[in-house]
């Protein structure tokens, strides 16, 4: 971690902020596992947190072979939903985000600048159409690639 | 992925499991920011899933630098903690689990076995010592990667 702040090679950085000079990422790989429709197009568009009551249903659309690893989702209400937040910058140890009152540790916060740049949303499934989920309470960006989905742990299943 | 079950590289597969044909996982690439210490050496011993009531102390070791991303995470009662199942076969994409009464997919259930295998444990902060963080509610073995820490998004604050 540099002891300074420093200009880091991927945009910007505000009072109080703190890069690292970490290498390149090569502990584990991913695999993209769909697409995520949401009315969103750019980061600016998208609301600080989804709301999985009043937001805008958005779509989950599973690629083959991963499609048949929805098999028995619609008994459940509630999903969790990771995603890859491909524009998020990556080396931000300290961060200091206009809502925050002064600078917060990475972990501290659920921006999308991170080691690794995970999303993860609680949402409401609200149907399923084929390959695709529809679903309630997303905040990113139309495209944003799909890496994981769970039912949620004390979710209650639906009457089947 | 096949349209017959057969047997996949990695472990025994049970009737009812579909195992898909996918290469190699480039996507995108993770880096581990720490370890995870639990009482459970192997995935035999580890619950089905953690207690943040009643479960036992485990301690998230953060490593440089990512450590003064923890800045200001005391303030959080409750995390979402992400982690790497190194372990897990990435390839089924329908599961015959012991628990359930019949085949799921993969996306209906939370077993570490998934394309990605990123595990998720919301877990309550007991105490930050130093660079360790000492939380309840997690269910993975002794030694496994950390890959990110999220402050709960609906939290409450601890106050300040």
């Amino acid at each position: 971690m540099t002891s300074n702040p420093k200009q880091a090679p991927a945009g910007e950085m505000r009072p109080g902020e703190i890069a690292a000079e970490a290498g390149p990422a090569t502990d584990a790989a991913l695999r993209f596992v769909g697409t995520i429709r949401t009315p969103w197009r750019t980061r600016a568009e998208c609301p600080r947190q989804g709301d999985i009551e009043a937001g805008p249903e958005c779509r989950i659309e599973v690629a083959p072979p991963w499609d048949g690893a929805l098999l028995g989702i619609e008994a459940f209400a509630t999903l969790d939903v990771l995603y890859w937040l491909t524009e998020a910058r990556r080396d931000l140890v300290v961060q200091a985000p206009r809502h925050a009152e002064g600078p917060r540790g990475t972990f501290a916060l659920r921006s999308p600048m991170r080691p690794n740049p995970i999303g993860l949303s609680r949402v409401a499934l609200i149907r399923r159409e084929g390959a695709t989920l529809v679903v309630r309470g997303l905040d990113c960006v139309d495209g944003t690639p799909l890496v994981d989905l769970k039912p949620e742990r004390c979710a209650q299943s639906r009457p089947g």
